[in-house]
C-alpha cells in the first residue's frame, strides 16, 4: 500500500535573517567563520543591530531539505515548532506553499520566546557563518509528533541539530517507534561537528540501533568517529548502517552501501551563497530513494540540487529542480 | 551653516513580501498588473494565502528613496510608522543599518492592526504588481512630526501614496511649514495616478503652493494635469514648479527647470523586477542635487540608481552606488 508521505522531517523551525559581511566585521563581532553558533536572544538582539540591512527567508535545516522534496513533487512533511508570531506566519506559509504538509501546533502568542531565527552572515567568498536563536523551536517535544503521520511515512529524515533540546530526543524516538512499527526508515543528519561534541553518545546510540540512512559532511563524519581518517570513519558508519551518504564539498560526496562504495563529483557552479547545500543534497537524495532511483544517481541528484541552491542568496531551492535534473541525464 | 539632514523623506512604511507569479494568476486572483492596490487585511492574508514562497524585505517608496541617499553617504531621515511588532523591528533595522535617522514612534503593541506589508508579485517579464496592506502606517499624523527635524532640512521629500491618509495629509502641511521655515525646500513624488485620481485638487494646491521639485512618471504626470501630451503636461508643471523631473521607463528621464529642457537616456540593463526603479531615481536625483551637482547630472545619477535597482529581486541597492556613478563618469 502506498504511503501517504515518502518523507516526513523534523528540525528546528527557523527564519534566516541573511546579511552581507565582511570577514572583518565576523572578527569584530565574535562571529566564528563556516560555523553555526548557538546564540541567546540578548546576542541575537545585539548582533542584529550592528548587522547591514538584511532580508528574511524561511530556513531551517530539515525545512529546507523537505522544501527541496516538495519543490520535486514529493509527498512530504514537516515537524517543527514556531510561535504564533509574524515570522511563524511566514516560515508556515513558505513550507506550505512548497507543497508541504506542516501541521505542529504554534507555540502561543503569549509564550516568553520567539519564533526561531537564524543570522546568516554571507562573507564575499560565499561562505555563511550562522548565529541562531532558537526561541521556541527548543520546545519541540514528544506531544508535537503525530504517531499516525510517522507511521504512514515511508522515510523520516531527522535533523542532528534538535539533538540540542532534551525533550526532542524524547519525541525523536517517539517519532522512530513510530515509523518503525509502520515499516517505515529512519534517516538522520548529523548537521554539525560541535552538535555531536555534545551529544556524542546519544548520536552513537542512534546510529547503531535506529538508522538506516545517515548523511553528514567530512567535517561531522570524522567528529563522530574522532578520527582524522575520513575511510577509517566512512568505514565504521557502513558497518552499522545500510546507506552512508557523506559530503565532501566541492569534492562531491561518497556513498557506500552493501559493502559498495560510490564517490559522485561536485557539480561545479559559482557559489554566491553556501547556506543549506548540505540541505539541498538529502532533499534531492531522498527524493531520488523515494522515487525508487539507484544509489549513485540520487547522490547526483543531490549535488545537482546542492548546486542550485548555493548559486544564490537563501537556503531553498529557486530554479526547477526537475528541469535540472532532466538536463544532467539524472531524469 | 550647514544643516544636520541633506533629505527628509515621509511616507508608507512597509515591509515588502516578494514572490514569483505568472500572468494567469494576476489574473485568476484579480491582481491588476503593475500597479499598486489598497487590500484590507482580510484580503492581504486571501491572497498571501495562495502566492508561493515569499522573501521578506523591507519596503515602502519614499523609505527605498532614502535608503538610496544613506547608501550614497548622504545625510538623511526617514518619518514613517511602523508597529512595535517582528515586521516593525525589521523596517526600523534595515533603515538604520544602511545609516539613515529613523526615529518615528512606533504603533504600541497592543494596536489592532500591524505593520504595514506589501505583496509585490513578480511577474517573468521583472513588472512587479503591488498590493498593499496599509496597517498602522495610515496612522502617520502631525504629532509624528519633528517639527526641529523639519527645519533642519535642506529638502524634505514627500511620498504621494500617503495623501491617502487625512492625518497624514496634516503632517504633511506641518513639515512643509517648518522646512520652509528654515529655509529648506520641498520635493514630492505623485507616486500613482489612481492615488492621484483620488486627490486631484490637494495635490494641485501643493504643487502650486508649496513644492520646489516634483518627481513623476509618464502616466503620473498625464493623470494628473489630465491629459494625453507629455509635453503639454511637462510645460504645465513647469510653469509653477522649480525643477520638475519626470521619468518615462526605458525612455529615460526628462528634466525641466528655469526655461531649460533636458532629456537623460535611460541605463539598458536587464529587469528582473521593476520594484523601487522611481524610487532609486529620486534617491539618485535628490543626493546629486544635495551634493551641488547640476541637475542634467543629478538625472543621470537617477538613471544608474534605478538601473541597478531592477536588475535584481528587492527595492534596495544592493550594488554600490557611488562606484557605479564613478564607473559611469558622473562622479
Amino acid at each position: 500500500m502506498t504511503k501517504r508521505f515518502q518523507v516526513v522531517g523534523i528540525g528546528n523551525a527557523m527564519v534566516d535573517v541573511l546579511a552581507h559581511a565582511e570577514d572583518a566585521f565576523l572578527a569584530e563581532n565574535g562571529v566564528e567563520k563556516g560555523i553555526m553558533q548557538l546564540i541567546d536572544r540578548a546576542r541575537g538582539v545585539e548582533l542584529y543591530s550592528r548587522i547591514g540591512p538584511a532580508q528574511e527567508m524561511s530556513g531551517g535545516s530539515a525545512a529546507n531539505t523537505i522544501a527541496g522534496i516538495a519543490h520535486l513533487g514529493g509527498r512530504t512533511a514537516y515537524v517543527g515548532k514556531v510561535k504564533d508570531d509574524q515570522l511563524g506566519a511566514i516560515f508556515a506559509h513558505d513550507l506550505r506553499a512548497q507543497g508541504a504538509v506542516y501541521e505542529t501546533p504554534m507555540a502561543p502568542s503569549d509564550h516568553p520566546d520567539e519564533t526561531g531565527r537564524c543570522i546568516v552572515l554571507v562573507t564575499p567568498d560565499g561562505e555563511r557563518s550562522m548565529n541562531t536563536y532558537l526561541g521556541v523551536t527548543e520546545f519541540l517535544e514528544p506531544a508535537d509528533i503525530d504517531v499516525a503521520m510517522m507511521a504512514d511515512a515511508e522515510w523520516i529524515f531527522l535533523e542532528g541539530y534538535r539533538f540540542d533540546g532534551p525533550m526532542s530526543h524524547e519525541a525523536f524516538e517517539k517519532a522512530i517507534g513510530a515509523c518503525k512499527a509502520g515499516g517505515g526508515k529512519v534517516s538522520i543528519t548529523l548537521s554539525d561537528p560541535f552538535c555531536i561534541d555534545r551529544h556524542r553518545a546519544a548520536f552513537a546510540a542512534m546510529l547503531r540501533d535506529d538508522v538506516d540512512l545517515l548523511f553528514a559532511n567530512r567535517a561531522e563524519m570524522l567528529s563522530m568517529y574522532e578520527t582524522d581518517d575520513l575511510d577509517a570513519a566512512l568505514a565504521r558508519a557502513a558497518a552499522e548502517i545500510g546507506i552512508v551518504v557523506c559530503t565532501d564539498s566541492e569534492n562531491g560526496a561518497h556513498v557506500l552501501s552493501g559493502g559498495q562504495r560510490w564517490h559522485v563529483p561536485a557539480v561545479p557552479t559559482q557559489i554566491v551563497d553556501a547556506t543549506g547545500a548540505g540541505d539541498l543534497f538529502a532533499g534531492g537524495f531522498l527524493w531520488g530513494i523515494a522515487e525508487g532511483h539507484d544509489l549513485e544517481t540520487c547522490a547526483r541528484m543531490g549535488n545537482i540540487a546542492a548546486s542550485e541552491v548555493i548559486s544564490h542568496l537563501g537556503a531553498r531551492a529557486e530554479a526547477d529542480l526537475g528541469a535540472l535534473f532532466r538536463q544532467h541525464g539524472v531524469l
